[in-house]
């Protein structure tokens, strides 16, 4: 294993103290493994989470406009539904919270058990479920679909929502809308290494890649002949445009997301391809996000995020936000 | 090689036609390869640029704030003169440009030309020549010190002051101060893959890292056991502050900067431990960067780069800027 570190099953707590101490806006609680913005205002608590190892998320969104609170889990498993409560309680100012959950068994179970928790102590609570990843429609870790880098829009979409003021209600609304209206896909190039496992827990071939791999290494559907830009941008909007159906000249706001050891140069060029690809299937990208939002360690690779925009989620997408990860 | 990409020969044709698709605020000169504002004012323009493969250097750094074109050489190496003069004629407002050159042998003498050929156009330019990294006096590239991401400081520094209506020479002055006032050391765990080559141009072995090795792979220092971040955060500090004075109890704005393929777990754990070594020796930061600032494509590794402040430097780093890579 080569990696900057000091002790492999000390990552998270060494990840967050530098989150803390870089960014002035945040606090860390060690107990809970969260990350809470310093300066709370009375609205909705906007909070997610989930496992390590897929930095900048969650708590690179922490901060005005997105997210209140993150809790953090060890690398790749649901955090304890304790510290989903001290994640709540951190995030709660009296006009409820809600939960954005990615759809992983042990993350709907930990965020539920919270939940029930923090209502019993009197903080109004409700969640949704983000199942944005088109790949497979159940895996061993999901009922349905898996919640991958489309997440990073529903925390844009309900944390500028609940600046605005509106109620939890009206909060969990768009957020559901948000989450209806997107869906990703990617391929993999090459595994990634648990720093407290210490080797890769699979490899693919050089000439190959998966196509629809989980971002903790889940298989995807097939694995396959490592394609061209132009040829994975074909696949993935292709396979995306045949689960939902984005209308005629609907606007799209687009993530090009890195795995974390892809470099920004092949995202580009991925982002160039699918641009094009858009535009021969009669969609306007308005807007786009290319770099690494939601990773799986180092691993090589990229996954397609689309959001389908109606004039309430155009509003909110472009409102400001002011975190380390997403500044608008 | 394992890479997204089309044709390895155009990968940086394909990447600033993404860059330019991606963000509205850009325009991309196809036969400069050149990235410039849209939105011209009158003032005075800031160019910079170099080899490809640094990404987001120095495309991602155009915008409001920072730069007013980069200049785009193919992977790792400088780009002709021509291409340098369309960049400055794509920023002359009238004002004059001031280019930020990195000090690499092919990248100096490609700018001076261009300045030549600028000022028989009757455009005022003058550089300055960023050598930041303490790793190593003379190389086969640069006499005296290699410009690596110390240079994001000056882009910074400068474009502010740009920004203010500053004129050229009062440009200049404040670029060469920050120059003066920063510091750059690195490690590298992986070497890189040059899209054209096909293969990674050497290898380090498996439980060893190579101290003050280049952003092109240029040789460092010394290849050693791999350190924890604690050992490499005492190494980096040490062999900054041995290069320079920074004073007691001075302010500083820290860069921790991935050389592309280290995820950003490994950089915010290295943060905590520069902060910790900083502290130790009386220094105030009082600014964090962490994130790929400026990579040698897909290299494992990370540098640190530490910019000393005085009341000026960190007035013009904390002003707003507004590019691809960098908000503020």
């Amino acid at each position: 294993m080569k990696k900057l570190l000091n002790n492999p099953n000390e990552v998270v707590e060494e990840m967050l103290r530098g989150i803390e101490i870089t960014n002035p806006d945040v606090d860390y609680d060690v107990e809970g493994a969260v990350i809470s913005r310093k300066n709370k205002t009375r609205k909705v608590g906007v909070v997610s989470g989930g496992g390590s190892g897929h930095e900048p998320a969650h708590a690179g969104y922490v901060g005005y406009g997105m997210l209140d609170a993150a809790v953090s889990g060890n690398v790749f498993a649901s955090p304890s539904p304790d510290r989903v409560l001290r994640g709540i309680q951190l995030a709660d100012a009296k006009e409820g919270v809600l939960l954005v959950i990615k759809n992983y068994a042990g993350d709907i179970m930990n965020f539920e058990i919270a939940e029930e928790l923090a209502k019993e102590e009197g903080i109004e609570v409700d969640h949704v479920v983000v199942k944005d990843d088109v790949a497979v429609e159940d895996s061993d870790d999901s009922t349905g679909r898996r919640g991958i880098a489309g997440t990073v829009f529903v925390h844009k979409i309900a944390g500028a929502k609940a600046e605005s003021g509106a109620s939890l209600a009206e909060v969990k609304r768009v957020a559901q809308k948000a989450i209806q209206n997107v869906r990703s896909f990617g391929v993999s190039l090459s595994s990634c290494t648990i720093p407290a496992v210490g080797k890769a827990g699979f490899t693919i071939e050089e000439n190959k890649m998966e196509v629809g791999m989980g971002i903790h290494g889940e298989p995807g559907i097939i694995k396959t002949k490592l394609g061209t830009s132009k040829e994975v941008s074909n696949l993935i909007v292709n396979r995306i445009l045949e689960d939902m159906d984005y209308g005629d000249n609907s606007e799209v706001a687009v993530m090009v997301n890195g795995l974390g050891g892809t470099p920004l140069m092949e995202l580009y060029i991925l982002a160039a391809d699918i641009d094009h690809e858009l535009k021969e299937h009669g969609l306007q990208p308005i807007k786009y996000y290319v770099g690494n939002y939601m990773t799986a360690i180092e691993m090589a690779g990229a996954s397609c995020s689309l959001l389908k925009l109606d004039d309430e989620l155009k509003e909110l997408l472009l409102m400001p936000c002011n975190t380390s990860a997403l500044k608008e």
